[in-house]
């Protein structure tokens, strides 16, 4: 039985550098002693509290169907807090509760590219992106960050891309690079945005993991509050990545027409996760201090080991939970040098290739283990790599 | 700024018969007396001990990201589980986990429906039927049963709308109706599924709340495994409404892609509600028996009322949670009938109109209030329609 052509091509042909992740999850599944800095996803899990939170809901009655576009409470905490970060003013009318972030990026594709449409994004990029706009029937169209620019995308190269494109989806903090961007960065996108009629989508979902600058959302630039839908989740900020809540933020009348979307395709966010949401944003910044710290400290830590060498460079790893890693000097690609690593080392990283042409010879470096195993794993790295270059230069 | 064609459209225009619905909860919300038989939805919540098991499985760290197919043990649980219904070996590899049913019939016709591409459902129909299929960009093509077949589809009318069409959706036990496809209807179904090469997309949420004769899944008719999509859901077997835990059970190739549009589309079902949901499988038919308990007596209740007079009609009430009653003997439209009702007995029903043009003249009943309010619903209900009879007479 032939299934539709939008979801036998949701992902792109040929190797993706996932092959990788899998192998290592294979590896320790095989009781192997494997180091893995793959995924995004913290060592803690959620807060006892905001799980208390959650069990006196559901025990309160909170089980039956939750409105659709999110329970009131919640719906204004996001707007109070959207508003607090960014002054823009912003209400209850501006924000769709959504099960988790990717549903966000999903929806927020729908509501704005018809079958065939451009849909631009800038690679490196997360993971899902491509296949998230083929989803909707759109064309995506990758826009290549520089490396030599520390992967802050130039406005002038998405303006190429630009004509006839309905959306631009950015991801600050930027999830695989540990980019910020800057003011400049983001004013050019805006311009663009406005010359060429775009949609932005901005996935903002980092945006409590700020090492160094600090996070400004395109939303508040001027006139930008009425062609941007912002994404956001608790997942990364409160450590609840598996319970699958998050939100857009938009203009009042997109926010109606994606309510009516998630009546037909989601039917609402639990009520009691709704209400442990709440719960975990009013317990206000020290709880989401207390998950970012470690990523925080990680980060120095990681800056520090690289900085005792000059073969493997570090991209300003200015928030996020990562660390992109230039590993070129090697003479390896991303996969071969990760592909080296996990077999000489057991140390899983993933191959930049796996977040887009504009990563290659890089690897990504997940913050997610102790300070002790990172501290241990980078300085291997750096080991393998300087074999690695050594072997390179005796061979070349 | 202009939004996709599709998110603008995904509802058709004029009523629809769902301002009786807020109409009647604005009322409520203001204080006054409403006798609320408009939505599907227990009037119990989600079983403590299920409860207890979710909050256990959150405390055991099951709070970050869950396999994006569903857990293994869940998996395994709804094979095992529609494997012993129907007698069709049904693994792992069958079952993708959805968050709730409507998000499965979302990703069914993703699945099996491209642009543009017609698509059938059975007219009367759950209101989010049309709109999911235009979500995914097809045309909806509904077809009618008729009230003189007590709401059985005849194949030859589906089969008249086949041609060139991908899907079939279908109901049974059937909300609105309360009917159950008997087999020869599914076999003419089947039948048409094959020489029309559509897939079959089978709703069965209701199948644990069967009052006569019997539920039969046409994925085990002949030939009917390779191309047919189960929906099928905790909410209504076991109150978990606002749990929102589905799945769809179907060919290995399609939930292959099945899991690969989920990977962007819902990254998944939280752990704790799928621990939840397994936890309330295992402790087997007695729950849901207990679940199905009050609907089977209602049902039974209503039908003693309405045998008690014959101007208003019972529709076979075989299955679901909801009588289909026949008061075109009124002169109303159901839209009219309904109104009217609100208006002098603060009774809110739901008119037939909301569910289709083949269900005009009738209402649609929930039996989600106690037995006592119920019954003095319905009475007050029918004397509603024999004094608008007898006024219509007076004044035909």
């Amino acid at each position: 039985m032939n299934l539709s052509h939008r979801i036998t091509h949701l992902t792109g042909t040929g190797s993706d550098g996932w092959e990788l992740f899998y192998r290592a999850r294979a590896m320790a599944a095989q009781g192997e002693p494997v180091t893995e800095l793959t995924i995004g996803e913290h060592d803690i899990g959620t807060d006892p509290a905001i799980l208390t939170a959650m069990d006196a809901a559901a025990r309160a009655g909170h089980t039956g169907y939750a409105m659709v576009p999110g329970v009131d409470a919640l719906r204004d905490a996001v707007a109070a807090r959207v508003a607090a970060r960014t002054g823009v003013p912003t209400t209850r009318e501006n924000v769709l509760i959504t099960p988790g972030g990717q549903s966000a990026l999903f929806a927020a594709h729908h509501a704005t590219c018809d079958e065939g449409d451009r849909a631009l994004f800038i690679d490196p990029y997360y993971a899902t992106y491509p296949g998230t706009i083929r989803g909707v029937g759109a064309v995506p169209v990758p826009v290549a960050a520089h490396a030599g620019d520390a992967f802050q995308p130039r406005a002038e190269d998405i303006r190429a891309q630009a004509q006839g494109a309905r959306s631009l989806l950015i991801n600050t903090p930027n999830n695989p690079t540990g980019v910020i961007y800057g003011r400049d960065t983001l004013e050019g996108i805006a311009g663009l945005c406005h010359d060429h009629d775009l949609w932005l989508i901005s996935d903002e979902v980092y945006d409590t993991q700020v090492w160094e600058g600090e996070h400004l959302s395109p939303r508040a630039l001027t006139g930008m509050a009425d062609r941007t839908l912002v994404v956001g989740s608790m997942s990364k900020s409160h450590a609840m990545t598996g319970s699958r809540c998050g939100w857009i933020v938009g203009p009042q009348d997109a926010i109606d027409h994606l309510i009516t979307l998630a009546t037909h395709t989601t039917y609402g966010v639990p009520g009691y996760i709704q209400e442990a949401a709440l719960f975990a944003l009013n317990a206000g910044p020290e709880l989401e201090e207390r998950v970012a710290a470690p990523f925080r400290r990680r980060r120095a830590l990681a800056r520090e080991i690289m900085s005792q060498q000059n073969l493997v460079g570090l991209v300003p790893a200015q928030g996020a939970m990562y660390c992109m890693l230039d590993i070129r000097a090697t003479g390896q690609s991303g996969i071969g040098f990760a592909e080296a690593l996990l077999d000489a080392q057991g140390i899983a990283v993933m191959p930049g290739e796996s977040f887009g042409a504009a990563a290659a010879g890089h690897v990504r470096v997940a913050l997610t283990v102790d300070d002790d195993r990172l501290g241990d794993a980078l300085e291997r790295l750096c080991n393998t790599a300087r074999s690695m270059a050594l072997t390179a230069r005796q061979t070349g």
